[in-house]
């Protein structure tokens, strides 16, 4: 055997699904990958993993490529976690920690998805990819097809940051800006699948992303030596990093690799201008509406309508966690007081986080000295408009020594 | 003891100089660390350090901060090596390398550097800290200094790229546009040292930065199975990573954990609007002028005069490389086409170095199955000025199939 997947699973309805060929989804609705895990548990130790490279393909046995087949990789994984004690103090709380993805090749937590699932794609004879993007996910999906020799459509709404159309074009990709958001771009890749000839690579319309954003829950699993967290924040537009995690540590578990029998609880993170799972949340449904002109600076949570609504929310439930919108007008400012309380680059959709952070301690919803993570999904930089600068200028003739010593 | 540093040295002329206090340059020029070797060698073994960490920090004996000192860390390297074989063909190389520095800690290689320097300062009881930079070393040495706890000002030519100014901001530094060039903004950062009570922390005017760097060479070797390359490209401006690099390989030699005896040539890659180290290589001048008027869009490589000049010829020498200076013409197309071949976000100093692998491939003076290794030093996002980009605009209610088919 090369591989421990034992099957998909449609995630609506449990319809059971074969494994090695193409898919995409089933009855409109995402696609789980089912492993033998009773065979994984006999057939690897976290000792024997602890050794291998430090990437997210030391998880092999727990991820869909064939062990025979080469993956796509740009080096991807492991990303630090670091304890923040400067800012945990500002907020009332001793173990305060970050998850850092802006450290992944094109700077976000993307490529993880992208890594598997180009990866899949490629073994499984696919030439050329398209996909819708709110941002990061184009400039990864275009740098993993690179790296595969596939070729790339990326379609991005108009105003997305530019960062992501630059780095659509550097990898090559053809990449087109729509007068839409995401789910428009989305209705063009799915519309064009037949006509172009493209394999859909859309969040959750494809089951291999997720099981490459899964590696964010084992890797922070190992790195916290086996004992998870108490809560996490998590930022979520498509969801397919909390759904993961979720998937992640529930196999965890089985495997018997856990050290204590609790799970954290997942607090789903979304920007006031665009949240369609609060409010689903909010109204007790597991089925999210779609969130009337969706708009926030925090690009990758623009979100308004996601295939995957049902899964965030039965993950958030069940951590008995919640989902909880983050006020827009304070995005900037918390990029900035978090990135200069610890070095780490803090991207708009962490900066929702930790305002949301704020308030639940304050609330006592999260006790001082709870175990907290915060996943940075992506590098500040590549969110320009996000946050004013402004240098003030000097005069290397005449220098302002008043001005330096007032900054 | 909790070090091996066994003193500092003048690079100038050899005068042996206490380690363990504040320490810049000896009559003008830099200071090297050095080591106690042969303690080191029945210290640690190889083998041991492959059980560590995948951090810079795993490389603890050969670093000079104390060991129960903790490090100033964003959770810096290991960065990875990847094999390039569509690129290698196109070039007509079979074991083409790019080891990737853009994945570090804000995007580039200057995050090695800081990571030592700042650590170093901080122990040292430095509270604020100054320099000019080109571009990337004012970001990093902002969140490390952020991460730190310390004060950093920072100064930069006035057309640096837009996100090292916006990354300058975001971590809290107190950064300013400088209406010249790199060597205007050090005189700042020197004439401030007294009136302003901070410390110099300008490129190879304090010995760690050096010490950082070095990890690129301390981690290839060790990458590499403790074989090194045939040929290493890399893009020199002040030059810390070149000298640093061979320094590692000379530390590696003398502990004996390098199998075979040959030292990679050093190719010192310039563009050609600032070319002071090119220029005094093919004059035979071990001193090298300032390059007057320095101009080029791969802004790490504005340096037109370095402190460092006679330590990068020594090393460039001494290795059978030389230094080269690239088109200026080439570097955004050559951005755009080592991205897209093999999805590495490859930055505007690094396109130089292919240009110039490509025409030293053509010259023949890099044989077909030479190891070949090229540094990418930091992400090409960092540099929306050096690559144009311009995406076409699709309309979603009356999608333009045909130019979708013909981009």
């Amino acid at each position: 055997m090369n591989h421990y997947v034992s099957h998909l699973e449609a995630a609506i309805d449990g319809t059971v699904l074969p494994f090695g060929q193409l898919a995409n989804m089933h009855n409109a609705r995402p696609i789980w990958v089912r492993y033998h895990l009773d065979k994984i548990k006999s057939a690897v130790t976290p000792a024997q993993i602890a050794a291998r490279a430090p990437s997210l393909w030391r998880y092999r046995e727990l991820l869909p490529l064939p062990f025979d087949v080469e993956p796509v990789t740009l080096g991807e994984g492991m990303t630090p976690v670091l304890h923040c004690a400067r800012l945990g103090k500002q907020l009332g709380l001793s173990q305060l920690f970050v998850k850092d993805e802006s450290q992944l090749p094109t700077g976000s937590f993307k490529s993880r998805g992208m890594a598997a699932a180009v990866s899949m794609a490629k073994w499984l004879g696919v030439k050329r990819v398209a996909l819708p993007t709110a941002g990061n996910a184009g400039g990864a999906a275009a740098a993993y097809a690179a790296r595969a020799g596939l070729e790339c459509f990326v379609f991005m709404p108009h105003d997305t940051p530019v960062v992501n159309q630059f780095e659509a074009q550097l990898y090559g990709a053809k990449a087109f800006r729509v007068n839409g958001l995401i789910n428009d771009c989305g209705k063009i890749v799915k519309d064009g699948a037949e006509r172009m000839g493209w394999f859909d690579l859309s969040t959750l319309k494809e089951p291999y992303r997720l099981e490459g954003k899964k590696t964010m829950g084992l890797e922070l699993a190992e790195q916290m030596q086996w004992a998870l967290p108490d809560v996490i924040f998590y930022p979520t537009g498509g969801g397919t990093g909390l759904i993961g995690m979720w998937k992640a540590f529930a196999e965890l578990k089985e495997l018997g690799w856990l050290r204590g029998a609790t799970f954290p609880r997942l607090i789903s993170c979304q920007a006031e201008g665009c949240a369609p799972i609060v409010r689903a949340f909010d109204k007790g449904e597991r089925f999210a509406d779609l969130f009337p002109n969706a708009h926030t600076v925090a690009s990758g949570l623009r979100v308004p309508v996601a295939v995957g609504d049902f899964m965030m929310l039965d993950a958030i439930r069940a951590s008995g966690g919640k989902a909880v919108a983050g006020s827009e007008a304070k995005i900037g400012a918390w990029m900035q007081r978090a990135s200069s309380a610890e070095g780490i680059s803090t991207c708009p959709e962490t900066a929702v986080c930790f305002e949301i952070l704020e308030r639940m301690v304050a609330a006592g919803e999260i006790k001082p000295d709870a175990r907290v993570v915060v996943f940075n999904t992506g590098a500040a930089p590549k969110y320009l408009e996000a946050m004013p600068y402004n240098l003030p200028a000097l005069d290397k003739d005449r220098v302002d020594w008043d001005a330096i010593a007032r900054a």
